[in-house]
C-alpha cells in the first residue's frame, strides 16, 4: 500500500513509518519538522539522542534496505504543493499525525493557543479539500484523542466508540438517535481534536471521503521493534513539562532520582497505550477502511486506564522513588472513573502490551541510558490553565550524572 | 453602553450599528470590508446603492447628530493591533457579525471553503484570545445560525434553545443530560458555525468568558428606521445566487418580472425574521447577557417559519410572477419539518414583524425603486455543492428598465 503519514517525523509518526515501512508498505514521511523547532523554542530536547530525519532515512535504508520518501511541506500553509504532492503520490492511505498534540503548550499563552488552533484546524481542512479537489479514492486516518470526550460526562458508563445512543423528548414521546459523543475538551489542544470531529463529519457526509478518527490514549514507551534496531533510528522521548506524557515521565523522574511529580490529588484516571500497540493499531486502521459514504469510523486506541496516584505508586514501589504533590495547573475534577470501550481493535487482533511487562526496560534502557541529557530545570509542568494559578519550583538542580 | 460592533459595515452589522447609536450607545464599527472586496470578485454588487463607510457615517452623523468610529481591522490577521484597540476602548459589549455568511459561496471552490474556515475560526479564537488576554469585563454576543441544527434531526420535535436534554443509557438505567443540540451543518458556511460553537463552550468553561450565541434565521427586508431617513444610509439588498437571501431573492425577482427560482421542490422549511427584528433582538442581547462562569446563553433568533414553496406562492398571487423550478445545487431533504423555540426574546419583549407586514413595502420601495441596478446573469444560483451537480441556465437576458 502506498501510505502518506503526515507528521512522520514525530513521536508517533517516526515509529508508524518505521513499522509500516517494514510490513512492505511504500511510505512517504511529510513533516515541516514544528516538533523540533518547538525544541528549540523551548530550549529542551529529547531525552534520546534523535538524529536528523535525513540521518534517520539513511540508517533506515542501510538496516532494512528499503526506502522512505520525506517531503518537508506545512499542511496548514503550502496547501498548492500539498494537492501537488497527493497528485504525484497517489496515496492508497494517508495516516494524519500533524498537529500540535500537547496539551501543556496549547495553554502555555495566548500566542500558543492560536498557534495550536490555526495550525491543526488549517492543516486538517487545507488536507480534506485538497482530498476533493484531487478527487483521488484515499482513506484518511486521524490520530484524534479520548480528550475530545472528557472525563466523567456519563458518569460511570463506559466511553463509546465514537457514538452513543440516546433518547431525545419529542411531544409526543422520545425518539432514539445516535450522536457522536459531546464533546468535553479539557484545553485548547483536545478542543482542536473536537473541532477535527464535525469538519470529518461534514466531508464525510458532503463528499463521501472515507475517515478513521482513532481516538488514543496517553502513549508511553519509546522503542518499537524497528527503532530497536540501530540507535540513529531512536524514537523521541520527551520528559519536560509540556511536552512528556505522565508515565513517561514517572519512569524518567525514577531513573534520574527526581520525586515522581504528581499534580492534583492523582485521582484522575486517564487511559493508556504503549508505542508498540499504536503503530500496530494504524496498520490495523489502514487495513480496514470505511466505504465512502459511510460516517466517520470512530475507534478507541487504548489499551489500559489506570488512576495516576496508582501508577506513581507502582514505580515508586519498583524503584524507591518518592511522590511530591504539586499543584495542578489543569481545570479538572480531581478524581474520575474511566471505562472505555475498544472492541474493535480487539476484535481486529490487537493484542495489547501491559503495563507491567515494558516498564523496567523503559527505566533501565532508555530513562537509565540517557539521564545525563536531562535538563532538571524543564521536569516541573509550568503551563497553567489561567494565569495566576499556582506553580512549583524545581525539584532538583543539578544535572544527573551518566 | 460602549459596543463594538464587528462586521459593522454588513448586511446586519450596519443597521445594528445604527439602532444601538440611535438608542443611545457609544459605538465603534471594526471591519475589514471583506463584504464589499466579495462583491468586486463575483463582480456584482448591492441591488441598493450604499455608500463607502466614511459616507455612510458622515450621513449619520448630520442627521443623527451622533458619532460612531470606524476601524478598518482584519481580526484573522491583526491580532496585536485586536488587542491595542480592545484595551484602548474597553467596551461594555461586542457585537461578532464579522464572519463570510454565505453557504453558497463557502462552498464555490476549494478557495473559498478554505478562506470561509480560515476567516471564521481564526477571528473567532482570536477575539477569544484577546478577551483572555485583556482581561477584560465585556458580554460578547455573536451571530450563529440556525443551520447548527440542521433540518430534520429530531423528527417534528421542536428545535430548542440550543441545549437539548436527553437520556443516556447506562449499565445500571440511564442518565439525563443536557448536551449542546448535535451540530448538523449543511455548508462549510454553517460549519464554521458549529466549530464556532465548541470554541465558545471551551473558554465559557475555562475563562469565564461572557458569551451569547444567536441561532439567526434568514434575514430578509431591507431598511430599519434608521437606515431609513437619509438615502446615503440604505442599507445593502444581496441578490445574487451567492449572498441573496431566499425570500429577498424572490422579491427582487417579482420586481423585475423574473421568474420565482425555486431550487429543489419547495418542500424546505425554513426559518426567518425581519432585519429591523435582527436589531432589536441583538439590543436584548446586550442587554441580557450571562454572567462569567454561565455556560454560553443560546437564543433562537426567528419569528416564523415557512415552506419555501409557500412563500413562493404567497408572492406569486401578490404580483403574478410565475415559479421555475431548478435543480437543487445543495445536498439537502426535498422535506422537512421545523418548528423552533424562541421563547427568551419573546419573553424579553421581541414583538415581532410578520411576513405580512412588511412584503409589499420591499417589492415597491426597494427591489421596485433599483431595479435598474440588477445585473440578470446574477440571480441564478450556480454554487453546487459537489462538482458536477446540475445547474440552470440564465432565464433572463435583459437589464430591467427603470
Amino acid at each position: 500500500m502506498r501510505v502518506l503519514v503526515l507528521g512522520g517525523d514525530g513521536f508517533c509518526g517516526w515509529p508508524t513509518s518505521l513499522y509500516l515501512s517494514d510490513h512492505g508498505h511504500d511510505i512517504t514521511i511529510v513533516d515541516n519538522l514544528s516538533r523540533r523547532k518547538i525544541d528549540v523554542e523551548l530550549e529542551v530536547d529529547s531525552l534520546t539522542p534523535i538524529r536528523p530525519i535525513s540521518q534517520r532515512l539513511a540508517a533506515w535504508q542501510e538496516v532494512s534496505d528499503r526506502t522512505i520518501g520525506f517531503v518537508n511541506l506545512d499542511l496548514a500553509t503550502d496547501y498548492d504543493a500539498l494537492v501537488a504532492l497527493l497528485l504525484e503520490l497517489r496515496p492508497d492511505a494517508i495516516v494524519h499525525f500533524a498537529e500540535q498534540r500537547a496539551a501543556p503548550y496549547s495553554m502555555r499563552t495566548q500566542q500558543t493557543k492560536r498557534y495550536t488552533v490555526d495550525n491543526n484546524v488549517r492543516g486538517t481542512h487545507n488536507l480534506l479539500t485538497a482530498l476533493v479537489e484531487t478527487g483521488l479514492d484515499v482513506s484518511l486516518v486521524h490520530l484524534g484523542t479520548m480528550g475530545v470526550y472528557g472525563y466523567g460526562w456519563s458518569g460511570s458508563a463506559p466511553i463509546p466508540e465514537g457514538y452513543l445512543a440516546v433518547k431525545v423528548p419529542t411531544p409526543d414521546g422520545e425518539l432514539e438517535r445516535e450522536i457522536l459523543h459531546p464533546a468535553n475538551p479539557g484545553s485548547v489542544y483536545h478542543l482542536t481534536k473536537t473541532l477535527d470531529q464535525l469538519l470529518f463529519s461534514f466531508y464525510a457526509k458532503n463528499d463521501g471521503l472515507r475517515i478513521t478518527d482513532l481516538h488514543q490514549g496517553i502513549v508511553w514507551g519509546t522503542q518499537t521493534d524497528q527503532t530497536a534496531r540501530d540507535e540513529r533510528l531512536i524514537n523521541r522521548f520527551d520528559y519536560d513539562g509540556d511536552y512528556g506524557t505522565v508515565l513517561n515521565r514517572f519512569l524518567m523522574q525514577a531513573a534520574i532520582g527526581h520525586p515522581l511529580t504528581m499534580h492534583g490529588t492523582g485521582g484522575q484516571t486517564r487511559a493508556f497505550i504503549h508505542i508498540r500497540d499504536t503503530v500496530r493499531c494504524i496498520e490495523i486502521a489502514i487495513n480496514n477502511p470505511p466505504e465512502s459514504g459511510d460516517k466517520v469510523l470512530v475507534r478507541n486506541q487504548v489499551t489500559e486506564t489506570h488512576r495516576l496516584l496508582d501508577l506513581a505508586k507502582m514505580i515508586g514501589d519498583m524503584t524507591g522513588s518518592e511522590i511530591a504533590y504539586l499543584p495542578n495547573p489543569r481545570l479538572e475534577a480531581d478524581e474520575n472513573d474511566l471505562i472505555v470501550r475498544n472492541d474493535q481493535f480487539l476484535a481486529l487482533g490487537l493484542q495489547p502490551t501491559t503495563l507491567s511487562e515494558g516498564l523496567l526496560e523503559e527505566i533501565t534502557e532508555i530513562a537509565g541510558r540517557y539521564r545525563h541529557r536531562v535538563d532538571p530545570h524543564k521536569i516541573i509542568a509550568r503551563s497553567v490553565w489561567r494565569a495566576g494559578m499556582e506553580t512549583s519550583a524545581d525539584l532538583m538542580a543539578e544535572v544527573p550524572q551518566q
